[in-house]
């Protein structure tokens, strides 16, 4: 009897059982999809690919999953699944895309590859697209901006993690009306080393990156080309890392051309998530966390969103965090896909989280 | 279809639901019970006392239940629950014990209350008992160790994280014989400051604690009395505060009288927990986590163990790794509680933990 | 021979020797000042005042001083010296005013009680003032901004670290003219736990503040009255605590009117502080630290600031890091008092921070 | 007019200057020599050799230096010099030995190739050893053990971190004959991430390293070598990794065959330390830092050693602590320089450390 309600609707196929594997499954998001589908109701975790690890065991990797049985497998021995999740590097997605409808109808993906919806957008961002026949078809994953296109589709895209903490916070403004795009919108955000993925580097090491401050892509950060397309303007974004693992916390600064009140900010934060079942308003209060903040999510799908309003330069702060693997990604896939396939739309995501917990 | 399989044996009440309330539901360890309980299938939780925030949400002190509707209530009025957990600070219980019966039918009790067996015990390592009567009936509630005296106790006295960890490593050498009580044996102990509660001190603020290996009670450190009480053998104890919030991770230094083999070692370790639904044996290998460590085990009921042999000096190395919250507190409870009334052994207790995970 | 030349200007008075003592020595930033004018060529550091540890050693409140034989004394007992630090709390200094005047010909004040230039703006921002005559002969301690005003000053105040670090970012674009000042100014700081101060509280315990990403005072800090003072411009501030114990990182975001170029910018800061001895200009670059960062001037008196062109949205993004306590606070009175006095600028003030360091 | 006294003798050329340069400069313990000897009374250093960064500013490397117009040079190219500094992996040192003499008459060697006395330890710990006709000569640095034959010395070996730690800790008993040599003696040491280098690994980086207490060495780690020459008698060592930067602290436990009391334990450490200019005897007391902990002594030269008996176990925990980049490493080489070369002992060693401060 959970005290946190977390359930979600449910949908026609709760009590189905799928078979789910995992390509990528050495990484961390590929971990944290491990994870998650191996305490899902619904899923039947059928295998996990890593070129690097192939025939080594799960826990070798990801030391949370030692004693489990299951070993990596080479990516180029598919098995044929009813789900696939796709946790690649960028690029590998898009051109193995046909390979992965082969061995599965719905396909999650929670690289970039899918994310945006042209291949103008790739050609601007990235590096251009090698299979633009699919963007049409894909669905970004966010189920609280896309909860009606997701059910029945093929092919999800997980959104990025800094994308995802400030659409989050920044969605009920648009909503609402209280911006509509012409404004000066300045999300700044902290991240955590995980971020950066599992690959050894200098500036990710222990004696560099402890402690800091740092930075990273301060201007035209990839994230801005989804944050764009998902709400429609523009967004002045700079990313710094911070001392923490898992997190992203995204604080928007933004000025609206019409003076607002706290009850318009407050109107506008509940119709937009008042039903979200993992949606978190926190504004304030009393105790020691009375604003969104990584550590209260961390390990959890919740996204936690506030805000506070300024009145002497009419600005409203508007604060997000996530945990960047879970509602950042992986929780965010199997979020979706969860609403996709018409499973109950919280399954497999009931963690709580931990308090106190450090660096999440 | 969880990939790792944390099943246990399975009581003849796996059915039942019953309700339970936390007494001091305020501190890290209740907070801890919260969760776990709110989670749990068995368990309906009816309460949570707090003296300091009655009529305040839990979500306000534990940032993780934000969410939920329950409210703290005053410790005077107790309900009538099946069980009561206390998390009260020590000697609380002790006064209460009466109260805490009238309430439930069986008490588990997370302080230090009921760990000892003697009065002479408390006599020698606390400020004497209140309520010596009560000894007798209480188990101590690793069921590593007490099995057997569980079903059916109706106080169980939950061990510290410190002992637990302790005890946890050095117990298969004691059952096989390789150690008799007569050795030196070194216990070299490093915890994180969540084991300091949650009050605010001046050692324990962010600038003061932050990047510690700090020496506290090198000598006579309380929990000797209960690792010496458990293994039958006096253990030279030192702890040390380091960077991290959960965690408490013991080396065990010892010196056979008798040449000993890393086949006996192995022989030792997998007859002691080789059917332990929450062991693991984790002795070297490959990849980054080689041997038992808090990180691999935050936010989870799993204690990991482990040992190396070092033949130049006759000397074997043991390890034992857990989160002081869960394993070393609050999980140990709910474990030893599934036990006692005869539910799933590790009902509740199947969270997988993170990878990766900061300070956990 | 320093490979890293911090000489500045050398005054008149560089070879005499001033007695000192620090009022309210017990604080972190007290300690800092105790530190610098242990190591300082010409301050005889003639004693230490704390109410709290009044007769205990002042290695037993700040352990890198172990070993000094001083001890504090009772700020009731202030002997007569040629300068006076204080490094009490708010609302001390300004009621103490006239005993630190009776004790000492020069006084350098760390709290707020002097940065400002007004009575009024106290109203507006504190809880008035109780010695407004002294007002109009305290100097802003910023030797950067207040060089020519400094010398022959008998009342310094030192600005704050968040302040600090703020003013120091944006300055040169104002010298330069590229900001006027109706511009939206975002100023997004993430600080050290040190900012806190040694007092103990539950949102400042270890368990708590670890691995934080904390809005705390995301509108309304007090700091924006002397930002604004010093810029002649209003900011719209925002403080995040983040997991180090020292240092102050400033992300401004700032959208001239006119375009801007990568030249102009260069000139603005080159402009600025080609000259000064303590500020460096770090902007991109090869290497792990290509910004401004507080771990790499974490213990030293310096400031780094740089900056990056968004062209895109016209945004200039401004970096500025200091560590707190030093160029923040007690590192920015040392140098001030050397310019006032007419000591070599930079004495007492050459540690060149280490590599690596954590949390700095 | 420091508080702390840290004067030590002063030899017979406090006043030469002498060109000095550092072979490996852009490692860790290379960065401290370059920290260091930039701020030395006696040297002018000349020069510092990088083969991977030959041609860049030694700023782009250790960001704590920038503004520096050094560069690092090509080790090839070695111009003559007083003293030699060699901060170069271990095999390096004994295969330029005699590149090295060409250019100084001193070399002071950071590495592990002339620590130990003879080539059968070579043989016996390492991969054997190139140059076996230097050892003779090498002194091992420690001042402390060695103050008689560092004088005039032209080969001076630097010791190990953890053995430094370690030797210091013990010496007292072994010199006052409460240990000889028979007795089981647990050496377990805490490091930081900075004994790994500079390099990139997966197990370092921030994600994995953050948080741990992890088991690395935990038998037949190299150091136990020279602990074992420089005490005569052999340890049980194993070592953890915990979430600092810099700083190693060694934990002894020792069992010494006669009962021995606080005053013996006194008399032992005061004979010992009394008149050394660089170790801090700390053992209880009040406050927070209560005996030797790294954090005190980061970025220092200082060692804190202290102590504790445990009556009832016959047992003395003996505590160390040093930051291993300096007083483990680049620190003892000066002061061991210091002494060989007639300097006063401490010049260019008096930085007092930070407090508050964070992982050092």
């Amino acid at each position: 009897m959970p005290i946190v309600d977390a359930d979600g609707a449910t949908g026609a196929n709760a009590d189905e059982t799928l078979s789910a594997t995992v390509v990528g499954g050495s990484g961390f998001a590929g971990g944290e999809l491990l994870r998650l589908l191996a305490g899902h109701p619904n899923f039947d975790l059928a295998g996990a690919t890593s070129r690097e690890y192939a025939g080594k065991s799960v826990g070798s990797v990801h030391p949370n999953l030692r004693g489990t049985d299951l070993r990596f497998s080479d990516p180029a021995d598919l098995d044929s699944v009813d789900v696939l999740f796709a946790a690649t590097p960028h690029g590998v997605s898009m051109e193995q895309i046909d390979d992965f409808y082969e061995a599965a109808d719905t396909v999650v993906d929670l690289s970039a590859d899918f994310r945006l919806n042209t291949e103008a957008q790739y050609e601007e961002w990235y590096d251009g697209h090698d299979a633009p026949e699919y963007l049409d078809e894909a669905v970004y994953a966010l189920p609280e901006l896309h909860r009606e296109e997701l059910p029945g589709a093929d092919l999800v895209a997980a959104g990025g993690c800094n994308a995802t903490a400030t659409i989050l916070g920044l969605y009920p403004l648009f909503e609402a009306g209280i911006l509509d795009g012409d404004e000066q919108i300045v999300a700044d955000v902290k991240v955590g080393s995980s971020e950066g993925g599992a690959s050894a580097s200098k500036a990710g090491s222990h004696a560099e990156r402890s402690g800091v401050v740092r930075p990273y892509a301060p201007t035209g950060h990839r994230h801005e080309a989804e944050i764009e397309q998902e709400l429609g303007a523009s967004v002045s974004f700079s990313a710094h890392a911070v001392d923490m693992v898992r997190g992203a916390a995204a604080t928007c600064h933004v000025f609206p051309d019409e003076p607002v009140s706290n009850g318009d900010l407050w109107s506008a934060f509940r119709g937009a998530y008042d039903e979200e079942p993992f949606v978190r308003l926190q504004s304030g209060g009393s105790g020691v966390y009375r604003y969104p903040e990584p550590k209260a999510v961390a390990g959890t799908n919740y996204a936690e969103v506030g805000f506070e309003l300024d009145p002497g330069n009419e600005r409203v702060v508007v604060f997000s965090a996530i945990d960047n693997l879970v509602k950042g990604t992986a929780g965010q896939a199997v979020h979706a896909a969860n609403v996709a396939l018409g499973l109950e739309e919280t399954a497999g995501l009931d963690f709580q989280g931990l308090h106190p917990v450090g660096s999440p």
